[in-house]
């Protein structure tokens, strides 16, 4: 096999990535981080992924053999189209298959969420490696998910199953960032976390407070360097989130029987602090019926995985 | 097209049924329904069923060509043995495709748990028809749940998938007969339905208690009748069940995005009592996100939903 690169294309709200891979290897060859800069507009977002994309290329002297797009927000049900991102105002119905592979015709370019990609790169590389029957949640600023069958991501009929991020937890709960109330994703995502502590702990003396300067500085890592430390409160609140989180995966569990359960993302650097109280929340409501829980397991890949997935993705483009 | 005939068997905790159709006709030109009569034993069940699948196939002189089963309870991952029966008491592991099988030999036969196979006939001959993403919920004493991808059931790793029935609609909330807590068989099956209306409706006087001799008799269907009478109390009960159905389904889309919902068993009899509520919780949560909920509807065949999904079953059987 000579010099074959794949190129993949992480889009994400707060940073774009781009990474080449050469052959099989399980390096980058070369990898680029950079600021998304929503604030600066669709168009110049747009030109800073097509002009980084044409610099790899050019980099490898055409060499590249498939592409892979990780989208952070929505796609269309071709999965050509990236229709919008929830915190990027003003993107809409962008082809970015189309954009990408005019910077080199004939090669092929898939793309998908950052959810069911991420998924992709955690069965083709990660912990769900050689499982047929994966789920994959990513629990970070917000949660997605993705349900993987034979590594392929079942998409649903409009392009939205897996959304375990808004699958309710606490009916009638709090409200959450998608306008209805009591998702997971309002009661155990990084930003929920940081909520939920930033009004509990309001007037009180904690160890969160020591660890910051202002109340509003107090996030999803604050409450878990606090718990470590012994903050009572920060403590509480963990034990509350894993509830809720375990709610969300026994349901998830009830749904598609699945042969093992990955979670990923930056809330789960705290993994230690939340899975035990999940999984036994998982255990206690199956095992009485005599259903077997999962694996159910933290992320070996945490930053990558989205890019990862997008090199995987790049691969079966050009086995397809 | 000969003489070809297809033989269903539903074996329920209360009923055995079983019905000849001839090739592609819609209605059967046999159909048994006796009582399962568990107390007698397991050995004495499977005599009733053995010796009443042996007559009909007696009466058509062995012109049968494929045979299908429905049974009540949890089957094996080949689908060969039907391993237990929630309310029936020493069942356990029963070959039932084999035994079926030494009756016909060279006759292929296919079983599936009684939920999977009513969704199958409601992809087959009912509202669900033509759909390719379709999921199926069925309330009657219990609820139970099939996912059907082109029209071929979700078994899941351990054959668990679809148990809609114990996804978690109130946390921490009442006992469910699995043994945990707040599922949606514990808040909306037929059961628990009579249960809240017998403990909500102590010492109070309702229509309920007009239309029975001892509070013990509210059943789901006194609360229905009487909610139809304008019993405030009858209508708050169904009006909550209704909220947690919308829960329940709408964690389902979210997690599938199917292209139809069909419910069927017997508490869908007083489907216009629960489903517009429920639709209208599912619509508030997932149009907010932009999400289009899928069609909502209750089933059209509402006795013989398995059997015929066992004729559909005996039909695949021999196409394959």
């Amino acid at each position: 096999m000579g010099k074959d690169y794949f190129l993949g294309i992480d889009i994400g709200n707060t940073k774009l990535a781009f990474g080449l891979v050469r052959d099989d290897e399980m390096a980058f060859s070369e990898k680029r981080v950079i600021p998304t800069e929503p604030q600066l507009g669709v168009r110049q977002a747009i030109d800073k992924i097509l002009s980084n994309s044409r610099d790899l290329l050019v980099s490898v002297q055409d060499g590249v053999k498939g592409i892979g797009i990780a989208f952070g927000g929505f796609v269309d049900a071709t999965r050509s189209i990236a229709l919008a991102s929830p915190n990027f105002p003003g993107w809409s119905h962008v082809p970015l298959v189309s954009l990408i592979g005019d910077l080199a015709p004939g090669i092929p370019v898939c793309m998908d969420n950052d959810a069911n990609v991420a998924g992709v790169g955690e069965v083709t590389y990660g912990k769900a490696r050689g499982y047929k029957h994966a789920v994959y949640l990513t629990i970070s600023t917000g949660i997605g998910g993705a349900v993987l069958f034979d590594g392929q991501p079942l998409a649903g009929t409009q392009g939205l199953a897996a959304e375990f991020g808004h699958t309710i937890v606490q009916p009638r709960g709090p409200r959450c960032t998608c306008g209805s109330r009591g998702c997971l994703e309002a009661l155990a995502s990084g930003t929920s976390i940081g909520r939920i502590a930033r009004e509990r702990s309001q007037g009180q003396e904690t160890i969160m407070h020591a660890l910051v300067n202002k109340q509003e500085e107090i996030t999803a890592r604050i409450v878990a360097e606090a718990a470590r430390r012994g903050d009572s409160l920060a403590q509480t609140i963990l034990d509350e989130v894993a509830f809720h989180l375990g709610v969300g995966l026994a349901n998830i569990i009830s749904a598609f029987d699945p042969d093992i359960v990955v979670l990923g993302g930056g809330v789960m650097n705290s993994a230690d602090l939340l899975l035990p109280g999940a999984i036994q929340v998982v255990e206690e409501h199956l095992t009485v019926r005599g259903a077997v829980p999962p694996p159910i397991e933290a992320s070996s890949i945490h930053d990558d995985i989205a890019l990862w997935g997008a090199i995987a993705l790049a691969h079966a483009a050009v086995e397809r």
